[in-house]
């Protein structure tokens, strides 16, 4: 019988790999919101330097309470936002047999999902990818695409292999980690420093941010405080790849964070994900962490203005 | 004889306290720069909540070689960036009995001045006012108004007396500081925080800053940093002044910082006055001022970005 798959937050990288499990022969069901009519007359349309692909959910729902089958997998894609509250929206579905996979950005995001759900496995995934969303239905790939995937708070299950597989034979990129909370402070070390600067910066791009001097000061500082924090928390990170990630930054095609294409969009931004939950980790540890804070405070204020605006 | 007075910047601060001095008695002439067409032509008019006045200067000259007089007084009062060379400036008229007053933001700024002319009284004057230019030739005085003014490094003088005489004369609040430096780091403690961070967060007021719990947050830790810079280089604050500091910011009507009206109108904003000297005194002094360094790396690049876009 298929691996039936209840894909939960069709933006563009929820439907991204949500499409590739439906290409490696998944029951990928969809549960939109704002493009819910959309999705449901079109399915959902994906342009991808890897060849496009249309995908067309099994079931497109507007609630979980509409699913009509037993999701082996909930997968859930939507923005880390406070006012989304993951365990209510998946409760009703969220079956003996089911797991629960995370594929979402920031920190510290799994607690309140494990503690929801703690019979139920867990799974962390991080993806790297530059995708987006031009419009409802329509998933621009432009590049990149792996995602690495572990059980919470680590190891592996065959479910996971189950899941890496299907990705791999739809031709993506997949990694299992041991220790996926490790991955997830490795990928901080980017999205800390270079997706909140982008925006307090006036929209500055990856380039002009490694550029200026004082600026990239920022940016290390930050860097070296997420480090610390990995490390108080148990996952070291070595102090080389502050280095590593600088001159990998420096080497790309000047690109637009994600966070600022959110701002640009009058779209709330991951500030609690990606600062705040750092912010509170570092609290437990007595940690002092003044550079994540000041960016904390300042884009707290800067979110806030824009969904103001967006309203 | 009356007192001659060039005044070196006529923007809104430098014209209003320019017109005071005309107005009880001093001859006043300005060294403008764009507006020198207009101010020649019409001279200034002053609209004050303390009551209207013409500013008619003595004489409008566009550089300093223009200047007949011999000045008792030099009053600069343009903005302090990296690209405007005051002693070059005002070299050719300071002649002896010639006494520098500088009318400006920030901290640190009288070094370069007082190491270019090591014989000449160097005054220091710090504006308390509301005043905006809003066209040429027109300085729109909303309130406030008080100026404070002491010799550098410190000390007081027959001459600044004469000056707090004039201004006083013509109705302005003029308080001698015997210790000029360390109200300037008094007033720090309002511009560092609140000025970058109006801009950081996509144009803030008083009022949005003083509400956001962690932007208030990075807001004190500044000024905290500022209080141990000011310990630490011979002016202590007291520390219960953070607190009435913002206390009278929580009770002022929302205000748009200057820097923020800078900002708006893509003119430079004075990072280093107002932080990147600071940065530097921290280093000098082996003092960690994280805060500070935040909102400087990010100033930095946002001016830089400004700066290209009115260009």
């Amino acid at each position: 019988m298929n691996t039936n798959i209840l894909l939960v937050g069709t933006g563009a990288v929820g439907s991204y790999y949500g499409a590739r499990l439906a290409q490696a022969g998944a029951r990928v069901s969809a549960l939109c919101r704002s493009d819910f009519a959309v999705v449901k007359k079109k399915g959902i349309a994906v342009k991808s330097v890897c060849g496009d692909y249309h995908f067309k959910p099994a079931e497109v729902v507007r609630a979980i309470s509409e699913y009509r089958s037993d999701p082996d997998f909930i997968i859930v894609a939507t923005k880390v936002l406070p006012e989304i509250h993951i365990p209510d929206m998946i409760r009703e579905k969220v079956l003996p047999q089911t797991s629960v996979v995370l594929l979402q950005n920031g920190i510290g995001i799994e607690e309140p999902v494990a503690s929801a759900f703690p019979e139920n496995e867990l799974i962390s995934a991080i993806a790297f990818i530059s995708v987006s969303r031009p419009e409802y239905g329509l998933i621009d790939h432009k590049d990149y695409g792996s995602i690495r995937i572990g059980g919470y708070p680590s190891g592996s299950s065959s479910k996971i292999e189950l899941l890496a597989g299907m990705f791999r034979k739809a031709g993506v990129p997949c990694e299992i980690e041991n220790d996926i909370i490790s991955a997830r402070w490795r990928k901080l070390m980017w999205n800390a420093p270079f997706n909140p600067i982008s925006v307090l910066t006036g929209g500055t791009d990856t380039r002009e941010m490694i550029e200026s001097g004082p600026t990239l000061m920022v940016a290390r500082a930050v860097m070296e405080e997420v480090r610390t924090l990995a490390e108080k928390t148990g996952h070291p990170i070595p102090p080389s790849s502050i280095d590593t990630v600088i001159n990998d930054t420096r080497s790309m095609a000047p690109t637009r964070t994600s966070m600022l294409q959110d701002y640009d969009q009058k779209r709330p931004m991951e500030v609690e994900a990606i600062l705040g939950s750092a912010v509170r980790i570092a609290q437990r540890h007595a940690v002092s962490v003044p550079h994540i804070e000041s960016l904390y405070g300042l884009l707290t204020l800067i979110d806030k203005k824009n969904r103001y605006l967006s309203g």
